[in-house]
């Protein structure tokens, strides 16, 4: 499959950039905000396409056209305001998601968040990102699409282990980020990840047999 | 029918909830959130209940048992930022949603704003307002209640007219509050608004004829 990645330019969606690159199953075209970052992806022979989020859905589906396959992996970041979860971890994923269905592109992948399906769990300080999670995970969730929503838990930036657990309602734990691009990446022709929704955290099964088990 | 007032303190909500106790049709439960609201309310002789859209969906469905309609006329208003109107104008609007999911209340009625339904036309300025309002209207819309979402135009508070123009796409023009309130009012029981949702601004027409044209 050809994999279109939004966020690729996020500590998960460089990972999963590089993880399709080296796939010898998919090919991968990196959606990027700015030219200096289609650049540093051009130099290691990534294709890429600039394209923005807070534009329209035509310019999404625009910059899409010819995938099989997309993975929302963006995310406003922690330093920006409740304004730009708005925009872009709520309307810019909906965005995303009708830019696929636009076009036809069945095969979606959301990065949510662990506990972005339970209110009462909702850590009060990020709240807001929360409720952005949540609406967009639900709008997705009532598409035709073949989605998969993946909620992994915190998330830290040592090396993956390979080692996950994979269900609903885990207890919170962490992950490194490198497992969830892992993840992703085999989730995408797992068909027991198809119209699902689950947890992810570090466990101790190999990711397939973990996603196999679902 | 019983109308639970969502917003009573609200420059809409205060007037609708005028409306209805004046009215022979209806009775009124007006939610506050504060208790010197409620105080103020209960002066003039209209029931009040005290809850919190940033609590509990069982909170709000505790606040409306036993009413037949609900009106969702809160908003966070132009003061408080944007993590607000993420939880209040979308979280709060859709748990008031599920409380009456949750109760069997059918009737529903969504104060929303000209445009919501329409991303391209969203003020760059109030645009994550209009992103909070266009998700609880698509979540009210794919709901199985007998929903109307009203659209209301740049909201004055000079006296109403009586006079409004209602449909699909109208242009960018104003409407009283004092009018939003009368066509809630006169929605509550046209059916000719049931499952539907229009905009709303001043216009030519006695409301209950432009709602009997919908």
């Amino acid at each position: 499959m050809k994999v279109f990645v939004v966020g690729s330019n996020g500590q998960i969606g460089k990972q999963l950039v590089h993880l399709l690159k080296q796939s010898d199953q998919h090919t991968v075209r990196a959606m990027v905000r700015k030219e200096e970052q289609a650049e540093a992806f051009n130099k290691i022979g990534v294709e890429t396409v600039l394209a923005d989020l807070e534009g329209s859905v035509d310019g999404i589906a625009a910059a899409a056209e010819g995938c099989d396959a997309i993975v929302f992996a963006a995310g406003s970041g922690g330093h920006t305001g409740a304004d730009k979860t708005l925009l872009i971890d709520l309307d810019g994923a909906v965005k995303t998601v009708e830019a696929a269905e636009q076009l036809g592109i069945e095969r979606f992948i959301m990065v949510s968040a662990l506990q972005a399906n339970n209110r009462e769990n909702w850590n009060e300080k990020i709240r807001p990102y929360y409720v952005a999670k949540h609406y967009a995970d639900r709008i997705l969730e009532q598409s035709k699409l073949t989605y998969t929503i993946i909620r992994p838990g915190g998330l830290l930036n040592e090396p993956g282990t390979g080692k996950v657990a994979a269900g609903e309602n885990l207890e919170r734990a962490t992950i490194p980020r490198e497992d969830v691009a892992g993840t992703i990446l085999a989730a995408l022709t797992e068909e027991k990840t198809f119209k699902r929704s689950f947890d992810l955290v570090s466990g101790d099964r190999n990711i397939s047999d973990a996603l196999k088990s679902l």
